[in-house]
């Protein structure tokens, strides 16, 4: 067994499914992790699970996960900011993003989303591939330092992870629609057929595979809504009056017998439903992009966030600093069928840049 | 090969994936299966794949399945009732059932709903297979004859489904909750994040498992609909309107940051989801329970769809008449465990009954 001293050194903090499933993928690639739960009985389950090498805290870590539950990201991601070494990043795994960010403006620190669900909770549920092919949003901001961002973005890439940047603002509007408000809207129908079937005990057998799909995430740990109402409460606020203005549209129309629009509503979701994309696509021709950028805070979130609002999937990202310093160089690898789209998003806004096919 | 006289004898008109599969699984259990539909193109492609013996119309079938488009069900059950042999069955797949019962009264017509989906549509997607362990809603009326009801009970029950009785109008309440309003409800929610992703195109990409779970049902064909929502408008609005309540209810409280009643909901909910019986489990033990009954019309309904209403699932079903001619015995081979409701429920409504166990 090698030493930990030989070995880069990781650091996760809260392990339940998704800082479980860290710990297994990151051992499993070669990191010495250290880590700490909340609770000493899930410490030692995390040792014997082999999620973590070793319980306590890491100084010397190069890479800290906070996957805390939200309410206590905050608290815990600052802690560890507090103890890491020069050049050691802190990330987090919470759902939403802006109130995070906003608490937390320290250019080592990088917010993250994992989009990787399963309805197991806890420890228990952990698993190594859990992030292969998922998407994990990064949200830097304007205090964040290129090179903590490149650090997380190299990390959570090599679990397999296809990495999207946003603004932390855009992450929280997006995931209310795809995310939040489903689930709300899931658990109200499933809440609707378990009144019904009070009267009805056959009701419940009824439910095809079209309903069990459509309720499953309801099953999920109930625990987490509150804190994401609470945090996410402004974007799940304004889906929910589209929801309900678009539900009742709906109803108008199946009232007045409009078939003609209810058709068309239909075959548009039905279309939009067939063409959403499965996983990313690994590009089958790379091309590199390179951004000559002042080296001043805020412009490696903006780039990165722009190629992600354009849908540009980014394959690589390094920065290359100029020996004055006050220059540097972004080099962004991405599908060469995208180039033409980032040159020109960067070019609106005043960035020249050059770029070439690879091999 | 049998010729046809010496084989039981069903038709199915109408070889899209319901009236395909009825095909494929008829004649897989030795049935000599003859068929029509719209078009000659299906009719073809049907034979060839050995969901018909043969093509046209079939007066000697025992039983007849209407399969065709919603829209058209009542004139072609009406067809084949008018050219079937005394004694044979009319029975339809439509999804929606008091529109086709109030149209047909007829003894040997007993509307029917196979709770087996599937995203295939049409005759390439047919599977032999596709009602096993499926729901089978039947909705005899008081215009139903007993023989009837047992024949199409026993035909489907031997494809495989698990029968439950209903009234029409259960029925079409129930669907409305378990099918129709959460397919419009999914359709809204994939048409919201369609738009949403206009401006931002990582938006569908950050769509995880949950998202597609809950979407799926939107991707199915959207030409039945407008018939839906038209034929079940009463049961769709009067459920849309309680989603609606429910939903604004949810807004509220996550404005308001109502943490106990955002936990509640969504723990009702999730308990709700996780005790959704997957499949009707045969239950280990039956019992025959013997009522005698009067032989009138509409105590076949009354009986089978109280054991519907009261979660008894009837295994097998047969009518023992006197020879007088005036009263017969209902026998029903149930769960042992559901003895006793079904005893209570029949003695409510002045029903005597007998039952002993079976091995």
């Amino acid at each position: 067994m090698t030493s930990p001293n030989d070995r880069r050194r990781a650091a996760v903090i809260g392990t339940g499914l998704i800082g479980g499933s860290l710990g297994l993928a990151l051992r499993s690639r070669g990191w010495f992790v250290t880590g700490m739960d909340a609770s000493a009985d899930t410490e030692s389950m995390a040792l014997e699970l082999g999620v973590l090498d070793r319980i306590g805290e890491d100084p010397e870590a190069a890479i800290t996960f906070v996957a805390t539950p939200f309410g206590s990201t905050v608290e815990v991601a600052r802690q560890a900011l507090g103890r890491a070494r020069p050049g050691a990043v802190v990330t987090d795994v919470a759902g939403v993003k802006a109130a995070v960010a906003g608490a937390i403006e320290h250019p080592g620190f990088v917010g993250g989303h994992p989009m990787a669900g399963s309805e197991q909770v806890g420890l228990d549920g952990s698993d190594a591939d859990l992030f292969v092919g998922a998407t994990w949003v990064l949200t830097p901001t304007a205090s964040t330092d290129a090179s903590a961002y490149a650090t997380v973005r190299q990390v959570v890439g090599s679990l397999g992870a296809e990495v999207v940047s946003l603004s932390p603002e855009q992450h929280d509007t997006l995931v209310a629609v795809v995310s939040h408000v489903p689930h709300l809207t899931a658990a109200t129908l499933m809440n609707l057929a378990d009144r019904a079937s009070d009267e009805h005990v056959a009701l419940l057998r009824l439910a095809a595979g079209g309903f069990r799909d459509m309720t499953r995430i309801a099953a999920g740990h109930p625990g987490i809504w509150p804190d994401v109402c609470t945090a996410n409460s402004q974007a799940i606020l304004s889906t929910l009056d589209e929801l309900l203005t678009q539900l009742s549209a709906m109803r108008e129309k199946v009232a007045s017998g409009d078939r003609m629009w209810l058709l068309e509503v239909l075959e548009n979701a039905a279309i939009a439903r067939r063409s959403l994309p499965k996983a990313a696509v690994r590009p089958e021709r790379l091309a590199e992009v390179r951004v000559p950028v002042p080296d001043r805070p805020g412009v490696l979130a903006e780039i990165t966030t722009l190629a992600g609002s354009l849908g540009v999937n980014i394959s690589d990202l390094e920065i290359a600093h100029s020996a004055e310093g006050e220059r540097g160089v972004l080099v962004l690898v991405i599908g060469a069928d995208t180039v033409g789209d980032l040159q020109e998003g960067l070019a609106d806004r005043g960035y020249r840049s050059t770029a070439r096919g690879l091999e």
